[in-house]
């Protein structure tokens, strides 16, 4: 993917926080190479678009001739970050992780250039860190400074549980930057407490400590939550090419410029004059189309991008229907007990948790209410972007 | 050392908590032989008569068939156990915990019997222990209950510094009650949180929960405070015979029967006899004696108590004077400033330790006040059992 970013893009864009700040500009002004930590946790096989936040900063630095440092947490996704978390996570075991870090690296090279990229697995290092050393490295950070973190903190005034092995997870991800020398370490907003551990680890291990960058959040395809798994808000980087094109075609008008700015190349100076645009209509649709042509090209290239923005235009745009569309005849009002006696939904659970998450069309609008009664005129029922059925009254 | 205890001694001598009471006289009654777990961690070279208490129920539990399983906590010490501390430990070198473990099992063997003993160091568990494996451990319990520890709350509401590898202590001495397959464990009622850590650890295992027998505390030498080390107040296991007799003398006459009954042999129904008597003056003064012997016995043998007891009488009780004492002449006014004079102590701040501390004598009688002035008479002063000098003004 070709890129065009500046030094300046590295503290200004998709930034949230720098800490030192003034710090890291010194670095940065006297030309040292530096080494920009980022870590994933291979807790799912796939990666979402709201990941690719930190890696597009990762990549500016490499553009700018730093080293990136891509730390695939096959240790902590054995915790799970309990970060933002309310609950502690099911244990992943060896081979789930094996199994989910295998495509990680692989997703990751969409977005970072191969050279001036270093991948390490915590293997490396945490294999044989043994009881003596794990009883040093937990005596860096009191238990009031952990507490410290909201996440702790909240799980225990609401009595939500806690588990002890949550409280190593900042540890192992400070250790880390010791492990590789971290001198920058990059992360969502949320991790900003684990990022401030890897400086108070690096110091008890008289290293320098690491400068932090957090990146914000990319909302979700409902525009109103952070884009996230749990949510079914999110665009995976392997949706294939035309679910990939229609999801992004599927975010609010307000969130274009921001996935512009977070999640794609397209260079800042084209971003600040579609900031003075307004953004609405047809604009906004043809905006939209060329977001979801750039996103789809970045993990399946041009062609591809191209054929299932082809096939969006035709099916949904144009108010084509496909000409082997099924038709189903009914006698039931709500749209639920319609979907579950099609093969469009599985069971009257799934068709209202795809209508809350607004994968469910009636004539191309979304369905916002799992109690809705469908039209009494024959109408096209639509769930994502594939399944399509043409429904009528008995 | 013969001893004549009995079944009924084992849940009823020098008991504080028996938990489950119902579960263990259920398998003592069908005669299982157990495994009883007794753990001390090497921090320092010495045991005190305190350490004893669960020492001797562990006697207690040999000499009715079972097995003793003695645990030298080398990896526990280099965390400190943090119960009713207020302090995080200075962590001890492994050098350090090395030279202290090589007296304790000697200590300890004047107390057990040699047979029906197993040794065991936590290295052969924990020096294979690997990450994986604590983060495991470490799930199976919550901060939430690590919480419930009376220590780590007080030390948290009174933001007193509690690190984080404090709160593996439990965790480790809980996760040896699987590794020697513990059917009760012992320990001092501080304990207590840890002993119950251990069941919490072993059902997580799938094992059977031991039972946790707690013992009481032996007060020190000052007759109100928990003996212990850095209160000053202990008489420990390798002072020297007439050392520990004269500490021993020096007990307050309401703890006699308390030492009788947690730290000696003495039968229970001698015991039981003695609480029915009235134990002032002369009586005090020759049960003291016979305890004073009996506890020299068991750490010198017979012979170096009775020289031990000799020399006491000698110096002390018959107010005889050896003949080569000292004589000091003084224009000094307070017995700290006297003291720092004379070679009995080396600064003021140490002789005002002392006071505090009552080891220092005028007379046979104890100073009680850090500004007490000397008498106006010559006469006799005394640090410790040994240090004696004959002051007279100038």
């Amino acid at each position: 993917m070709k890129t065009e970013f500046t030094e300046k893009d590295l503290l200004t864009r998709g930034v949230e926080e720098v800490i030192e700040e003034k710090n890291l500009k010194k670095k940065l002004k006297k030309g040292k190479k530096l080494r920009i930590k980022f870590g994933i946790d291979p807790t799912a096989p796939d990666i979402h678009l709201g990941h690719t936040v930190p890696m597009w900063k990762l990549r500016q630095f490499q553009d700018m001739g730093h080293t990136a440092v891509l730390i695939i947490g096959d240790y902590t996704a054995s915790i799970g970050d309990p970060s933002g978390k309310d609950k502690t996570r099911p244990p992943l075991t060896e081979k789930e992780i094996k199994k989910n870090y295998k495509t990680y690296e692989k997703q990751a090279l969409k977005i970072l250039r191969k050279d001036r990229l270093e991948v390490h697995k915590q293997t490396e290092w945490f294999k044989k860190f043994n009881l003596k050393e794990l009883i040093k490295l937990t005596s860096q950070i009191s238990v009031g400074q952990l507490l410290s973190h909201e996440t702790f903190r909240a799980r225990l005034r609401k009595n939500e549980p806690l588990s002890t092995h949550e409280l190593l997870y900042p540890f192992l991800q400070g250790y880390d930057s010791v492990a590789i020398k971290a001198d920058v370490e990059l992360g969502a907003v949320e991790q900003k407490f684990n990022l401030l551990a890897g400086r108070i680890i690096q110091k008890q291990n008289n290293m320098n400590p690491q400068d932090v960058i957090t990146t914000p959040y990319l909302l979700g395809t409902d525009g109103k939550e952070k884009m996230s798994k749990s949510l079914g808000n999110y665009i995976a980087l392997q949706d294939k090419p035309e679910d990939m094109f229609g999801k992004v075609m599927s975010i609010t008008d307000d969130e274009i410029i921001k996935y512009f700015e977070l999640a794609t190349p397209l260079p800042t100076k084209e971003i600040k004059k579609l900031k003075k645009e307004k953004i609405t209509g047809k604009t906004a649709r043809n905006l939209k189309i060329k977001l979801a042509e750039l996103i789809t090209t970045i993990y399946w290239g041009e062609e591809e991008a191209k054929k299932a923005r082809k096939r969006f235009e035709t099916q949904f745009q144009k108010q084509e229907i496909p000409k082997d569309v099924k038709e189903f005849k009914t006698n039931k009002k709500k749209v639920t007990d319609v979907l579950d006696k099609t093969d469009l939904t599985s069971s009257k659970s799934e068709a209202r948790r795809l209508i809350k998450q607004g994968a469910v069309y009636i004539n191309d609008k979304r369905v916002e209410d799992i109690h809705a009664e469908i039209p009494k005129k024959p109408f096209i029922l639509r769930v994502g972007r594939r399944k399509i059925i043409k429904v009528s009254k008995k």
